[in-house]
């Protein structure tokens, strides 16, 4: 019954709590309700954050648009700033804004490692600049 | 495997969503994860919400004070109103600030018809009121 990604997605809610940043998974049965769920909502009284995760042992990973605009969309209705998180193996994940991330010739996205860690922010990063938001 | 209440659940975060406000339901693994997560977390880039839902076919419910600490503790860390979200059989929504709640001897909290109808608000009010926090 485990949604794929999962493993991912707990460590990734997991930090967020570490980090006093309040963090739910959506359901594994989110899809079914055709609603535009991120895998991760997570927020911190400053910053809202919707988060589609991803993971994968290559260097490259590709997302389907599908998933990326029911991302912007969630993120639009629900305020929240849209970031994909990628974890590379035996790397430290990274969090884009899907804006940057180039389209491939059938439509989807593409996410590699090199973009990931020149334009990506790390898990820092990305509570810090929210920090920044408020002050 | 589906979670007690399940289904008023799922009919509160389709109405989140018909009044365009996003609305993700906890997993129904949540509880085994240990964090302090509420039923429902929803916003509409305004106002964010945390919502314990209860349901009944009696005229009053009790809640375990375990649920509604949880429920505060989320919403001060995520940035959320907290809620109680109650649906009594043949009745309409109501939705009360858990500060409200008379606790019972056992040191639980109580929630009957009279006091959700007297001073809960109703699915219109909840929104209508989180406009009112901005404007």
């Amino acid at each position: 019954m485990s949604k794929k990604g999962s493993r991912e997605e707990r460590e990734l809610v997991h930090m967020f709590w570490n980090a006093n940043c309040a963090a739910m998974r959506a359901p594994a049965s989110g899809g079914a309700t055709k609603k535009p769920l991120p895998d991760i909502v997570a927020g911190n009284g400053r910053t809202y954050l919707a988060i589609e995760v991803k993971s994968t042992s290559k260097d490259r990973i590709y997302i389907n648009s599908d998933k990326i605009e029911a991302l912007h969309e969630f993120a639009d209705i629900f305020g929240a700033e849209p970031y994909v998180g990628v974890k590379f193996i035996r790397k430290k994940w990274r969090f884009l804004n899907p804006k940057i991330l180039p389209k491939t010739r059938h439509n989807n996205y593409k996410l590699d490692i090199e973009l990931a860690f020149e334009k990506g922010l790390d898990f820092d990063e990305l509570l810090k600049k929210s920090k920044q938001t408020k002050f």
